[in-house]
């Protein structure tokens, strides 16, 4: 089990977030890279009201930082390339393969999840604005356009680049779980089956398991599992 | 000067776009990049209506797309920090100094850009819809919010990571200047200087020069300049 409190790696994490935010916290995507890559991590657990001197950390006081005896870093992005560069696992060490990595990488945090936040954002915070209503229609045919660009370019594939997972695919594949209050990825067959793909893998079920597992522990008193 | 017809390095550009898209399109970043790092590079003109197979290159449609003898790679972030990884001049070869530039190159991309295009598609775009007005001051605070988190971690540093000029600044400079239709980067000082140190450099300069003159070459007739 990679979690483990003298662990060099040490990420930070929320102690608890409501229901709509279990599972799709970004600590998620750090946590799955650590377990592909075999490396133990403990966690330092934050409340929901961040210590004003979290931002000298985290300078958009968001979830999670990284720290080991060598680097301090923000950034889903660049903490799972960083654990990539670790582990022929998640990054080929060619000079294609791992840019074509890197590039899934930037691409799903760039050119898809903006689109997607944005519907969830319109779905589950802005819902009852009447800019919302408006808004929508237009929000999930964008939404629905990066999906299909994903969809079109992974045809038969098994994963973005072929037979090989990488860390391009699972910033794709945590990315796209920002719709899951929607049926969106369903209507492309091979994208669901994909995401399916990644969801299986033991060390994805590991993170979240380890995810889900500190809210239920710090669950509040009064409010619905 | 760097663009030369037969270099190794090609990159991928439009031949012309509208007057606000002059000086922000993509390839601006990658011929930064390519001017500080001191490489040469072709440039491929693309037409506005880009042919489909382009997709096959850049499923999402886009420019620039990179390629060398090495690989052949899309996504800005993915080719500036190809880029970096050649030259001491954008990216440190220490693990803190590499990652500390590759984490500020996410957090642009990831961070901050969404909420500065979410402004600029409200005020360029969708201005004349209804739920456009409605949703313009929501969107304009959410765009500070990011702003006054980048400039308080900025403080007085020269760049992000302290007199070290990284990718990192590379992509937030560009980034900014999606805010250029707007006085809000002005509201912070330290971060309207740190924009104009960035426009500054002769490296920028040459770039953003050599963009602007592809579309003066090919104006389209009865367009206003």
């Amino acid at each position: 089990m990679p979690i483990n409190p003298n662990a060099d790696i040490e990420i930070t994490a929320f102690r608890w977030v409501p229901e709509f935010a279990q599972g799709v916290v970004r600590d998620l995507r750090a946590r799955w890279a650590l377990e592909e890559a075999g490396l133990d991590y403990r966690v330092r657990l934050l409340d929901q009201q961040r210590p004003p001197e979290y931002l000298k950390e985290q300078p958009f006081d968001q979830v999670p930082c990284f720290r080991d005896d060598s680097v301090q870093i923000f950034e889903t992005g660049a903490i799972v390339q960083y654990i990539g560069d670790k582990s022929e696992a998640l990054l080929p060490s060619d000079p294609q393969g791992k840019y074509r990595a890197i590039q899934w990488t930037y691409a799903a945090l760039n050119s898809v999840e903006p689109a997607l936040i944005n519907l969830l954002l319109i779905d589950v915070f802005f819902t009852n604005e009447e800019w919302a209503k408006m808004r929508r229609p237009g929000a999930a045919d964008f939404a629905r356009l990066k999906l299909k660009r994903v969809s079109e370019w992974l045809d038969d594939k098994q994963w973005l680049e072929g037979d090989r997972f990488t860390i391009g695919d699972l910033i794709m594949i945590t990315t796209l779980r920002f719709l899951r209050h929607t049926d969106m990825v369903a209507e492309f067959p091979n994208l669901a089956a994909f995401l399916q793909r990644g969801e299986a893998r033991p060390a994805f079920q590991r993170a979240l398991s380890d995810q889900l597992a500190t809210f239920r522990e710090h669950q509040p008193e009064g409010v619905a599992a």
